[in-house]
């Protein structure tokens, strides 16, 4: 049978933030949830576009020409090879789209790298 | 200035249930959101998955091999191929992910049928 995929359930079971989860694939794309808080490696993705869209809480992106601030409901498309670092002074939970073989660190290794982890 | 993408603005602005309105792109692929109620046209996409997220309200998705029924957050993705009929008896607001060469009614074009919009 098929079955849904529960987003807050997943995030629940995620224990540490900005470690992604990819929950569904749609084609090359990966559909993933992580919970955000304090500080991201500051990075850019030189081959894709990346969407965020929050799903609770608050985050800010900050972009080298000003900051986005999202909440619930509130999704942003950071455009390939743009320099960005995601911040959450409170938390979220973000859902995110992206080719499957995007790192999340992009072309700025750092110790909050994470490999790729489906559900 | 870089701006957040508000959906339940843009959803509040669609007249029609089963519009999708596009309201980023991510590289070749878009976000839409999409108002729904009653019966969808059964169809498949022979060219690529389709991701539907409900937001709000419930969905349901008739498959060949059972029905997948969709509150907020959650998730499902219907495989390349597939043959799928949206049903949504009280109404749901959906996000979208597709391929942007995507046609709503898929193979089976119908009076809902709807040209590719962008906010």
């Amino acid at each position: 049978m098929p079955e849904a995929i529960d987003l807050a359930a997943v995030l629940a079971s995620i224990e540490q933030p900005w470690q992604p989860r990819t929950v569904a694939v749609l084609n090359d794309y990966d559909v993933r949830v992580v919970r955000t808080h304090g500080e991201f490696t500051r990075h850019s993705h030189p081959e894709t576009d990346e969407v965020f869209l929050v799903l609770s809480g608050s985050l800010t992106i900050r972009l080298d020409d000003g900051e986005v601030d999202l909440g619930p409901g509130q999704l942003y498309v950071v455009p390939k090879g743009t320099p960005h670092q995601p911040y959450s002074a409170e938390g979220a939970e973000v859902l995110l789209v992206e080719p499957s073989a995007t790192v999340n660190t992009g072309d700025t290794p750092s110790a909050l790298t994470a490999e790729r982890r489906a559900v």
